[in-house]
């Protein structure tokens, strides 16, 4: 799985505004990224009129538009996704995920204040903050960023985030959650799965090997 | 991978206008349909002006709308996705895949056709036509469904396609590619997979266990 940071911000704070020049700096160090934004709301992603967005309406479970260039998939789910499920799920080939609307999750958070918005940021509130993004001088001992330098931001998730993160080979799903695994854990399952598949027709040369399983009603 | 049908027809044939009335008679029988539609032009799908339309814009690879009853992703992708890898990627926990634009496969084919469009139907060019859908009295040895009649079509589907399915437990993509498990190959990697995993901690009750490995630069 690739590194996770939430942005967190009051609403009209500037999160969007800011992924939107972040994203092209870190795609210019060449860096695949990836976004997660949480909703509570109705769920509504599609263009009205469209084909599939008339077979969701329909009450199709699952739709995706596929080209040669961009898919989209567009389903219903029985409950909210924790981002490690997505991740593990639909993130496999991004180098960062940057999520927006998990304040809660204890993980790596970016904080987006503006002074006329909020004297006050919540910073600090926890140790999982680890950059600070402002449109003022703040006094804080955590990095902090100006809401208009995007490139100081990227170089710093760069440096603190993408390139300490280990290429895992191997994830495992149970359930939905992801299990950590030990390098030697890691290594045997790898070579397990690798050397078992191996002798099947159209697996000599794998590059990718995904196994999926699921309890039937009646195992043997 | 659940079994897949595909729907082919001139356009404006009432492909889309028929899915409408199919897919809630298939829902009504109790069955989770998925649909997939096919496009060669240039990608959209998300509303302008939304946060993770602004996302995609801006340069992200994959973006994410995650809400407790729906999820939608939008990705690059560098290929052109096969049926079979969509499938088996996105559409684990659907009972029927409907699939539009996909002709020239070798799939299971439902041809909708009206007489005003086009005088002679295509039906019958291969093996791979299973059904017709008109809006005329068609001289077919296939089973012909009048294109207003979406249930009589929906009992075709469950007793030809949905029914017959055996639900497989055991999924194994490589290369993002199916490979055919016979039952011994499928029971001795379920086994072997589900016995190496029981003992990790979190994996004791496992429902569904998904193993991803990918080659790295340096394999051990």
């Amino acid at each position: 799985m690739p590194p996770i940071v939430t942005l967190i911000g009051k609403p009209d704070s500037g999160k969007t505004t800011l992924l939107e020049k972040l994203i092209p700096e870190l795609a210019k160090r060449g860096f695949r990224i990836g976004t997660i934004k949480h909703h509570v709301h109705e769920f509504e992603m599609d263009k009205p009129g469209k084909d599939t967005w008339r077979h969701k309406q329909a009450g199709a479970h699952t739709v995706a538009l596929s080209s040669p260039t961009g898919l989209g998939v567009i389903r219903d789910v029985d409950h909210d996704s924790s981002l490690e499920e997505l991740v593990g799920r639909y993130y496999h080939d991004v180098d960062l995920v940057i999520a927006e609307g998990y304040k809660r999750l204890a993980l790596p958070k970016i904080e987006v204040h503006r002074r006329a918005l909020h004297p006050d940021p919540l910073a600090g509130r926890d140790a999982s903050w680890v950059a600070m993004v402002s449109d003022v001088e703040l006094g804080s001992e955590l990095p902090c960023f100006d809401i208009n330098d995007a490139a100081k931001l990227a170089d710093f998730l760069v440096e603190r985030f993408i390139k300490p993160f280990p290429k895992q080979k191997t994830t495992l799903l149970v359930n939905n959650q992801p299990i950590a695994l030990n390098s030697f854990v890691e290594s045997f399952i790898r070579q397990a799965v690798t050397g078992m598949t191996k002798s099947l027709k159209g697996c000599e040369q794998a590059e990718e090997i995904v196994i999926t399983i699921r309890k039937g009603a009646q195992d043997d």
